[in-house]
């Protein structure tokens, strides 16, 4: 039986150490944050549980928001513009987005209960090493600097060096969820985006609204703006900014009861996408892993971080399960099973973070205009980024695609 | 309705062409030989269909010679020297060994009645670009010198700079077949090894004796000398280095009945083994997919060959049924899904090349000798040689598969 540590206690983590606790493995996980500081902490992000991630977290027993309640039902997308286009895909089962200052700490104390073991410290690279001997097999979920020093970019997977847009999302009161209730993903051509996700929350059900302003252009200002010092400002610009390029959303926000619900629940930054290497060798000749954000970090804009993380996690666990020893063999084999789907949500994630949009996915979302059941195609591949990359790698693939030739398995 | 190129009439090249027209994708396979050449030219190998590989014939219609007569049913393992061990492992289905020049000229026959295109010509770099134009992909399965060129050795996976072998393999009379019938492998530390297959020839049912010497040793003699020149002396010569070498072999050679079968049924030489890139972008930006032997080139000594580049083409027939597109991202995935399996062929080849024998191997044959459970199922696993290399690939992991681990999935 080997006896598994992980840093970090995040999605990745959390999943992971869950799955192993169902086949009773010994897995202790490190964190630098107790359960109550990452509960009142800041907003630490806005993220979407696919299907696909529910249905793992129904099989490791951490189900307890019930998505038919919490979860919503459709994807709405709008590119506004000179030429709009609108799609929306129903969704063949509801995803779900929650507080992760509610999720995590719930998972932690699963965790707990079912055996695990939760370590506070802080963690440097001599830590690893020194854990290292004392565990299996060591993953690496959380960690900057010197850290994810250790697992070397990747430059042929990482195609950005500075962050491609400036984030600012916040959880709002005042905005009605659109019919049939869900997200909505909109482009302001040249200016960025809108990510809407109906969130619950400590205050219940909210609104995530997470702006992703191209540099330059004129939605980055939220990202800059000091809400402290002046809260009615911020609100007051971001109506604005919806007004000016997200209509769609605007028409739905009430101005009299539109606000921030917490002065913390708002985030504000830019994050640089990279791919990093799947594993290192410790100087004492062990390996370590890495998992979720040590190993992809992702633009939020078109949700598969959180959702590869789990995946990633999962697919661990499984070859944990098979192997006999967790060398560099059983990390090349993780590798190579979380390869395609991990690479196709980075690579995915990155494509749509161009400046312009490239011309064939101009073309796949024309298409999805008028077509309701390619768009419920479309949206269900979002729990299989490797599908949407088949499709949009290459103008030819999504021709192809659209050619309705058979899309076989 | 892809169309695809195939270069080379070997194994990979016949087994991807006749699963492809299953599934009615026309395919072209070129060659520089006639079915008449390759039935009249001097032996090219000797070469074992694992059960996996004569369940993929079963599955593509072209299983002409029934294993039950012409197949074989056990694996004996001989290490002779000063601390003698054998082992026998009783194979789940029997495997088949069969004169590639009746074999690859049936299937030529079977491809060509099921709409296949069998072209004769030289093929040179050139020519495949120029092919690359008329079909949606090219698969390159044969070649040398430029051809092989064009896809880079992989120096992480190709261990030796030159040949580890002396290789001699002939066909002979004369041999009784072991009881259960049964290929042998025997080592004869320091000088090599004797790989025996019950096979079936234009002659019948003979033997093939391939000498595996290791450059320096009493074995490399018989791949050097010119049997034309003394036939007589030749056979003498090769009895002799049974009796010194192999003496289970040699008591079953009757010396008055035992000889070559035929001139041309001898092949001296020796092969580097070697792993290539997976695929290559062409001058033209089309790519071309390296498949059996230019993929990677296997020494015979564990008959991984053969059923390596049969996986592979089955492999890549899977990809191209799934894809719309068959580029780079095509080209990826293949490479992906087969990693696992010929990389772990190619490096348990190559492990078994070493001039002596791991400290762990001898383990494991040890662990074989009086336990015929474990032994049938270590030559089980030379169907799936990636779980023989999970065992073998380090002590480490050899000791925990004695350790009696549950060896789950």
């Amino acid at each position: 039986m080997p006896d598994i540590g992980i840093i970090g206690s995040g999605i990745a983590g959390l999943h992971l150490g869950l799955f192993l606790r169902q086949h009773d493995i010994p897995v202790t996980i490190y964190s630098d944050r107790t359960p109550e500081d990452i509960g009142a902490s800041r907003l630490p992000n806005s993220v979407a549980h696919h299907r696909s991630t529910l249905e793992r977290e129904r099989a490791l027993g951490v189900e307890h928001w019930d998505p038919q309640e919490y979860g919503y039902f459709a994807n709405h997308h709008h590119v506004n513009g000179p030429t709009p286009l609108e799609f929306r895909g129903d969704l063949r089962g509801p995803a779900r987005a929650l507080d992760y200052r509610i999720y995590l700490p719930r998972l932690i104390a699963d965790f707990q209960e079912r055996g695990g073991t939760f370590d506070i410290r802080a963690v440097k690279p001599e830590t690893i090493v020194s854990l290292s001997e004392q565990h299996d097999l060591i993953v690496v979920a959380a960690g900057k600097g010197e850290i994810a020093g250790m697992f070397p970019r990747r430059a042929d997977r990482s195609p950005y060096e500075t962050p491609q847009r400036r984030l600012c999302v916040g959880l709002y009161h005042g905005v009605s969820y659109p019919d049939p209730k869900g997200m909505s993903l909109s482009v302001s051509p040249g200016h960025g985006e809108l990510l809407e996700l109906p969130l619950h929350s400590f205050e219940g059900p909210v609104t995530a609204l997470l702006f992703e302003g191209i540099p330059g252009g004129d939605l980055e200002q939220v990202s800059g703006m000091d809400q402290a010092s002046d809260p009615t400002g911020f609100e007051k610009t971001v109506l604005e900014k919806l007004e000016s390029h997200f209509p769609q959303v605007r028409e739905r926000a009430d101005a009299a009861r539109f606000h921030l619900t917490r002065p913390e629940d708002l985030l504000q930054g830019g994050l640089t996408p990279v791919v990093r290497e799947d594993y290192t060798r410790l100087p004492n000749g062990r390996f370590a892993l890495a998992l979720g954000d040590m190993h992809t970090v992702l633009d939020p804009l078109v949700g598969q971080g959180a959702n590869s993380a789990s995946y990633s996690a999962w697919v661990t666990g499984e070859t944990i399960l098979e192997e006999l020893t967790l060398d560099e063999r059983f990390c090349q084999k993780v590798a190579r099973r979380r390869a395609d789907r991990t690479l196709s949500a980075a690579a995915f994630s990155n494509f749509m973070l161009r400046r312009e949009a490239a011309p064939h996915l101009i073309e796949l979302f024309s298409a999805m205009d008028g077509d309701p059941e390619l768009a419920e195609e479309f949206v269900d591949h979002f729990n299989r980024p490797e599908r949407i990359w088949d499709i949009l790698s290459t103008p030819q693939r999504t021709r192809a695609y659209l050619a309705g030739q058979e899309w076989r398995q």
